[in-house]
């Protein structure tokens, strides 16, 4: 087991591991302590309740998601580049961390109080990011004007992969993410559709 | 409670509520006895065991929205127009019986052995009337090509709704659909996405 700083994050690595094949409420402590070798003292120490390191897995998933998410959209790309740039990393995300993924998805209605409250809070965060960036688009006269429900049909496409995208999969996150960005880009309007658009996009997620 | 042949649905009904708001693993026989007013002999005779409700539910939702869906593809209007009826059918279906919808997202990992297998192959039989389609509309040169990642992205779009469609929601699942048709028909290169295209689609999803 890792020491210091990262035991946290890796208990709620396992933890998330666990849950997302078997589900919350199916999953005793004891084959939590069971994947981490430790006993329940220890786990309590480091999770205090079951319920906060739920909520500690989907949050601490997301504020990475939305702080690499914001890196991406200041950059000063035009919007169709930055959407692809967008797309790109949040499958390839999905794909990486795909039981916190899971878990997010298929746990949101267990969490209860300000866990539910802040989780709902930073997932309208992200979904503003998209929302803004697509608004900017048609600001720019690059995409047509879209409504918030257009927004929330190209992320839950993107959200929905958590059941099927593997980091190993016969195709790669990126070009899963282009396949999608074609049908969304053209859906906004955007003209700027050539094949170089999106080789130059899966150059890097981050950079300007 | 009603008699006779609808009572296993009804029982269904109950049971899917329940779960998606309180998890599968999470809710106890009691507590389906206690929705349903039934005891716990009466309980079991109609539903045999938890796992097999669990599966009648996803599979009854899905051979309805199969059998619907067979309807719509059938009928002798162009791709686009079945395209968006479908849109709409799903979108309608999924706000309607949300409770079943919420148990098949969520619990779809809880399925074990031939019922899950059943599931998974019902599933995709569903996704192949949407590949059909798109291929058609792509054969008669309505749509342009694409391939199977897209159109699991088109349906994961749909499939991401349970989160958020409700029946009296303050836009109609036909408005989030309509929505939805407009980035996917202009997505797939269709060229009739006049509004009157949508109206004459609103009008039933069934008719040929």
């Amino acid at each position: 087991m890792p020491r210091r700083v990262d035991q946290k994050q890796w208990i709620r690595r396992q933890a998330a591991v666990l849950w997302a094949a078997k589900g919350y409420h199916a999953t005793g402590v004891q084959e939590l302590c069971d994947v981490t070798g430790l006993g329940k003292g220890a786990l309590y120490y480091h999770i205090e309740t079951k319920q906060k390191l739920l909520y500690e897995i989907s949050l601490a998933n997301l504020e990475t998601t939305i702080a690499e998410a914001q890196l991406i959209v200041a950059s000063d790309s035009d919007a169709t580049t930055r959407l692809r740039r967008l797309c790109q990393h949040l499958i390839r995300n999905i794909a990486e961390c795909r039981p916190e993924w899971t878990v997010f998805a298929q746990e949101i209605n267990t969490l209860r109080g300000h866990y539910r409250t802040e989780v709902m809070d930073q997932r309208a965060r992200y979904e503003q990011i998209w929302s803004r960036l697509i608004q900017e688009g048609a600001d720019n006269a690059e995409f047509r004007e879209v409504d918030r429900v257009t927004v929330m049909g190209i992320l839950g496409m993107h959200n929905w992969t958590y059941l099927w995208v593997r980091p190993d999969g016969s195709m790669s996150a990126d070009e899963i993410a282009n396949r999608f960005c074609d049908l969304i880009l053209r859906g906004l309007g955007a003209e700027q559709l050539e094949a170089g658009a999106a080789a130059e996009a899966s150059v890097g997620s981050n950079d300007g």
